[in-house]
Formats: structure tokens, C-alpha cells, sequence
């Protein structure tokens, strides 16, 4: 297996978590992605500063541009954000020949046609999936998934800190300043946080989803972008009698084949849309194409590892080309960290139980008995009268059992000469809950 | 730009969709995917039966392998469905070393294993995103986005039939009999339902993900599966009455590195769980990642057009494979069907407009005078009782307005001398709902 080496242009939250992740699951994804990584250089603002992470001894510079033109680095992962360095070292990299990874969708949103064409006339692959709703992939499912489709419409929620916010205000009844205040103190707001509350982060994402919906370069001058700054908690409770939420919204649509729709604000949605029901710092992104109809994509748009695990698949996709996509299409790559499948009479599971029993004194005891000699707890009982009198239904909701236990004493159960049958055996999945 | 030769193996519901699509979206794919795609032959079952879509003379042969042997085929495209036929297609295919798309599900869960090792001996890419969950892109996702993720757990709806069945019994109280039929009625159920209802098409889809995830085969028999057919409406009024909603779930999950469950069967889910939400012949997939966190994808995951969605994708980048994958990488690529984007102005939306009011009579009908005066009509009104006597609040629901009207609307509005301030103007989109 070749070994890829990764240069690392940025080492603050996102590149640090890039550096920890791959450290730790490097192995998976090399098997995974038949191309190993290797970071051989970091470019860091201060390397003198001291750090939870400890680097390599000659790895850090306080120049990206040894970074680039290393000869080891063969792939550059742009995470220094900003503009005119971030915009030099893409330029510097795509004429070096090397494939470019980056979360900047500042960069990206407002340079972009540029550097794609540069980058075509190089014929270096560049990759921007932590540009846009950190760890949902949506970038690839519009690049690659929907190429069969027109795209309808799209509407997400891709600021995760005025989704924060706006969920404050309507869950808790806070004030605006009182949410970014907490947002703040939680760190998923910046000390600056403008560019997420007057809505010019999710329209720099909007920017980017249009332009590979609808295939022409979206300026972003020409789209229509408003914040959360003026939403109050009076027209938060407005809504709420109306039947609504509020939320902040990039709506992206075409009613003709000539002209698009790009705008980005605030919405009232009512209750029942399913984007009503994304709270807190998740995004979700609804996708509409006249073939695949409507498709939903939900995750965490921030933070340090989710915006990570979209920068680690661009890097082993990039890794991959410069591999020569050796292994990526062959349909399933096994990586064997696990090797068997659990036996069903070791998964551990709660139960619903539901019996049809003769409706007599201690029948509930007994069957309690049954499960306690098999050491499975019951968390609720319900009886409900009938009017059949020769049987009831006896419900029970069981704790987390064994399923071979779990089977051995419903074998009992249904040999109790109070119990006429077993009606229902159905597992609960509570561990699923968000 | 290359054309690329595609043979159809099968003509069925979602062979005649690829079609369809193909022709409708043809010069979209291909500005897109920068390969164009021909289908040189069909394989269909009979020739002479009439169509309505008409194929070109000589396209059709009622012999697969005439598919696979042409030489202009380039990308062979397996949708007969069944065993042993398409087992020997793939051998075929691969062994003439054309890359292969298929949606078979029980071809890929009983056969995965085999197939996948002879195409990794001939070097030769495999696709099957339509084999798992239609539309959504979780196939793609398993194998390149979440490639840095150790997958900690998948909980999936991923028999639309059955979700189909349990949505009806649970929303209208249908039986489970009732609810069957109105899914054959509607073409959601097959005339034989059995692979459905008895869990084992949501089995084979999970035997793939779950091999995605952990990267050694889950063989078929490994698995525990169960239908919904002895689900009743009984247990179902129970669930509801314990705070459930049944659901048909695949669960796929390691709780250690040495082993993982992977079992399919009814379940009774928390009401406030995402999935709970997830009705009719709906498909979502719940993927929680070690870097990632929780995400979910969601949308159609069977039927003709959402199948054809993935077909066609995974045939594109098949077809780039052929074509050396020239311009897969490039960022963006430019497919110019749509120009402009849409000047705010002229933006049709709804809104909600809050304005802070004298309290005196004839304010509304001055309101409503200036907005109708713009062609803007009002759907609702609140004006609720306000205890500052020199200040009230009036909310109105506004119709599909032009932005360019209602902003001139809203400063003739603002220059009322009833009215104090326009307190909100605040987007409504109705239209976005489910």
C-alpha cells in the first residue's frame, strides 16, 4: 500500500482535530481507503505555542509555503481560513500539480470560479466537503449522487450557531442576546459572531449548494442574504400561536430553466415540516431532484470532529487520485476490525410483552417469577380491564434482557396454565433515542 | 467528450426508469459527469411485447449475454433481479472487465463476497447504490464520506412497504390485512409481499451496510430477522398508549471491537425519536460515527424514479471509470442550464409582518388599504390586547407577495401616522413543507 504524504496548512480547531482523528483511525482508513496517510508537514501560526497535541520534532513551520513545496507533501489541506494566504496557497499548490482539500467556504464561495478553473486547466482535483454543513456530506451527494437529476429545490438549516440560538428562543423563551450569550459561553459561537448571526456564513454555503445545483457560478453579491439579529422572542411566541417555528433558512429553487432563486434568512416553517424539528447546532439539508424526489440530510454542520470526518474523506479521496484511484471502485474493501456477528441470544435488548392470560388473582406474580428466575427486570405493567371475560391482555414492558433469556422465559410463560398465549414479543429500541 | 456505451440487463419497473431519465436528463448528466452515456442494447424479457416507450430497432435482445458481449457496451447495468442469471452476468461482466451497476440487493447480500473478490482480481469497479435504500446515498456515504469513522451504529427504516403498512395502522387504525392490501392497491406492495413483510428485503439491505461498516462480510445467515406480520393493531394502541410508535428497523452496531449485532425486526421507538416521524414509504438511515457524531439520511428507498436516481449515479461514475475519470475531481463543473439568479425584488414569497399600532379604529383598514393597493392580500390577522394603552401589536399573515412590492409596501406602511414602527418582516415557507 502507498503512503500518501499530507501537508497540513492550518492547525487550529479543525486542523488539530484532522491531526487526532487520523492519528487515531489511521489504520481503518487506510484499509478502507487502499492508500495510506501521513502528515509530513504542519503549518502552524505560532510553533512555539504549547499544545495538547504534541507534533513531530521538524514537522511545524510558521510559513505555508514550506508546506506546499515540500517534496514529501503531495496532497495540501488548506484549514487556515481567511482569504489572500488561503487563496496564494491554492494557487501555489494546483500549479505544484497537488490536489487541494479546504473547509474555506469564505474562499471557496467568493473565489471559487476562479480557482476551479485554474484547477481544470491544471487537472488537479480539489475537494471542499468541510465547506458546507461540516460532517453531512452534502457536497459529494450534489457532485455525485444527484448527476441524474435536475435539482428542484433545496432548503437546509447550515448555520448551526443562529439554529442554536433561534432553538433557545423557542424552547426556553430566551432573548436573542440572552441565546448568544450561551451559544458563546458553549463555544459554538465566536467571540466575533457576526458572520454566523447576520446570516453571511450560511450564505457563503448557499453560494457554493447553488452553483452545483444549478451549474453556473453563483456571485454572491447576487443573492439575498438576511440574520437573526432582529428576531425577537415576541415574534418567536407570534409564531408559535400561528402554528409555526422560526428558523434560519437557505432556500435554493428554480421555478424556470432561467433564473434561480438564492436567498437566505429567517422563515417562519410550520410545525409539522420536518426541518421544524432541528434543533440546536444541527443542520439539515432538504434536497428535491425531478428524479429522486425529496431527500433529507442531517448532522452536525460544526465543530471540530465532524467538520474532521469530511475533511479526512476529502484527504483519502485526494489520497486516492494521487494513488491512482487504485482500489476505490472495487465494491467493498474489507478492513476486519470486527469479525463475526453477535449471536441474537447475546444481543441485549428491552421487550415489549404482551400475553393473553385468564383473569385470576396472582397471574401477574407468576409470570414476574418466571422473568426474575431469569434475572429480567420489568419496568411497567399494564392491565387493562376487558370484557372478555375469560381473557385479558397483560402487557409488560421488560428491561434489558438477553435474548436466549428472553426466550427461554417466554417458553415458560406460555406453558403457565394461567397464560393462554403469548399475543406479542417486540423489542424497544430506547438506546436509539437522540 | 467520450460517449460511453451502457448495456441494460433487465427492462422491468426500474430498468424502463433508467431509460426514461436517461433520455430526459441525458445533456444534464453528461455536462456533469463530462462522459456521455448511450444504451447500446437492452435485454429484456420478451421483445414483442408492446411498451410505452418505444426503443430503438436492434436495441433489444430477449439474451443477456448478447448485452454483456457487445462491444459497444462499455458499463454493464444489471437490473433482472433473481439469482442465478445475474450471478452469471456479473461473472461475465467482470471477467470481460466492464465495470457493472446493479440495484440486486439479494444478488449482492447471498453473493457479495464472490463477486466482489473476482472483480478485485480483474481490477474491475462495482456499484450497487440502488441496492440499499433507493435514493438516498447511503452506500456512497458508508464507502467515501464517513471513511475516517469508526461506525459505532446504524438504525435504519429500510423497508418502505412495511413502513408503508405500520404508518396505515398506526394513523388510521387499519389492520395489518387492511394495510396490505391498500400497499398492493397503491403498487407500494408486490402480488407476492412476502420478502417485504417478512423482513428479509430490509435483511439483505442490511447484511450490505453492516459489511460496509465493519468490513468483513455479514453473511445472510449470520443476521436475526423478522417481519412485521404479526404485528397487530393491538400492539400498536398499546405502543401509542406507552408513548411509541412501531417501526420496522434494522439495527447494525458494535459495542465492542470483537463482535457486532446486526438484527432486523419490528421495534417500538420513543414518539419523539427522529424515526419515529418517518412515515410511509419513507426510508431513513440513522449513521452515528466516532468523528461524526449523528447523522441521518432520508428520502425515498424504492420505486421507480428513486431507484433510477442511484442507477444512473453510480453509471456516471462507472462511465468515468471507462473514460479514465477525467473531470471527476475538478470542483465544479459548469453545466450552464440555468443563468441568473432571480433578483430578490421579484421573489414571490408569503410573510409574516408584525407592526407595532396606534390603538385606535381604522388602523387595520388603512393597513390593509396600502397593501392591497400593491396587489398583496392578507390571509390572516392577530391583534392581540395590548396593556400599553399607547402601543399595540398587529400581526398580519400575508399571501404570495412580489419582495419589490411588499418593501414599497412596507415603507408606505412604515409612513402611517398609525403606525409607530414595522416591528418584523419575517419570511413564510409554507411551500416547504412535507
Amino acid at each position: 500500500m502507498s503512503t500518501i504524504g499530507i501537508g497540513l496548512a492550518g492547525f487550529g480547531t479543525v486542523g488539530a482535530g484532522v491531526y487526532k482523528n487520523l492519528a487515531a483511525n489511521r489504520e481503518l482508513l487506510s484499509q478502507r481507503a487502499g492508500v495510506d496517510m501521513e502528515i509530513k508537514r504542519i503549518a502552524v501560526r505560532d510553533p512555539s505555542k504549547p499544545r495538547d497535541i504534541s507534533l513531530p520534532a521538524g514537522t511545524t513551520t510558521d510559513n505555508w509555503q514550506e508546506v506546499v513545496d515540500d517534496p514529501e507533501v503531495q496532497v495540501v489541506v488548506e484549514l487556515m481560513g481567511g482569504m489572500d494566504s488561503a487563496r496564494a496557497l491554492f494557487e501555489r499548490a494546483i500549479r505544484a500539480g497537488k490536489p487541494v482539500v479546504t473547509g474555506n467556504k469564505a474562499l471557496i464561495a467568493e473565489h471559487g470560479l476562479d480557482l476551479f478553473k485554474l484547477a481544470a486547466e491544471h487537472r488537479v482535483p480539489i475537494f471542499y466537503e468541510a465547506a458546507a454543513a461540516g460532517g453531512i456530506p452534502i457536497i459529494k451527494a450534489m457532485r455525485e449522487s444527484f448527476v441524474g437529476n435536475h435539482i428542484l429545490r433545496m432548503v437546509g438549516i447550515i448555520n448551526g450557531t443562529s439554529n442554536f440560538i433561534l432553538t433557545r428562543m423557542t424552547e426556553l423563551g430566551e432573548t436573542y442576546q440572552e441565546a448568544l450569550a450561551e451559544a458563546q459561553r458553549l463555544g459554538y459561537a465566536e467571540a466575533d459572531p457576526t458572520l454566523d448571526v447576520n446570516g453571511w456564513d450560511a450564505g457563503h454555503k448557499a453560494v457554493i449548494l447553488a452553483s452545483l445545483a444549478y451549474g453556473f457560478w453563483v456571485a454572491a453579491q447576487d443573492i439575498f442574504v438576511e440574520g437573526i439579529e432582529s428576531i425577537t422572542a415576541e415574534d418567536i411566541r407570534f409564531a408559535h400561536l400561528l402554528g409555526y417555528h422560526v428558523k434560519h433558512l437557505a432556500v435554493i429553487q428554480a421555478e424556470s430553466r432561467e433564473q434561480v432563486e438564492v436567498r437566505v434568512h429567517p422563515a417562519f416553517i410550520p410545525n409539522g415540516h420536518v426541518l421544524a424539528s432541528v434543533n440546536g447546532v444541527f443542520n439539515a439539508v432538504m434536497v428535491e431532484g425531478d428524479v429522486v424526489g425529496e431527500t433529507l440530510f442531517y448532522g452536525r454542520g460544526a465543530g471540530q470532529d465532524p467538520t474532521a470526518s469530511a475533511v479526512l474523506a476529502d484527504m483519502a479521496e485526494a489520497a486516492a487520485t494521487v494513488d491512482g484511484l487504485k482500489r476505490r471502485c472495487l465494491g467493498f474493501t474489507p478492513h476486519q476490525l470486527y469479525g463475526r456477528c453477535k449471536p441474537i441470544d447475546e444481543v441485549v435488548c428491552q421487550f415489549y410483552l404482551r400475553l393473553d392470560v385468564v383473569d385470576q388473582p396472582g397471574t401477574l406474580a407468576q409470570v414476574a417469577n418466571v422473568l426474575g428466575s431469569h434475572q429480567i427486570g420489568i419496568s411497567s405493567v399494564i392491565q387493562p380491564e376487558s370484557h372478555d371475560a375469560d381473557s385479558v391482555p397483560l402487557v409488560l414492558m421488560i428491561h434489558d434482557a438477553r435474548t436466549g433469556d428472553m426466550n427461554k422465559a417466554r417458553a415458560t410463560i406460555e406453558a403457565l396454565p394461567c397464560v393462554k398465549s403469548v399475543a406479542a414479543l417486540i423489542r424497544v429500541e430506547n438506546s436509539a433515542n437522540e
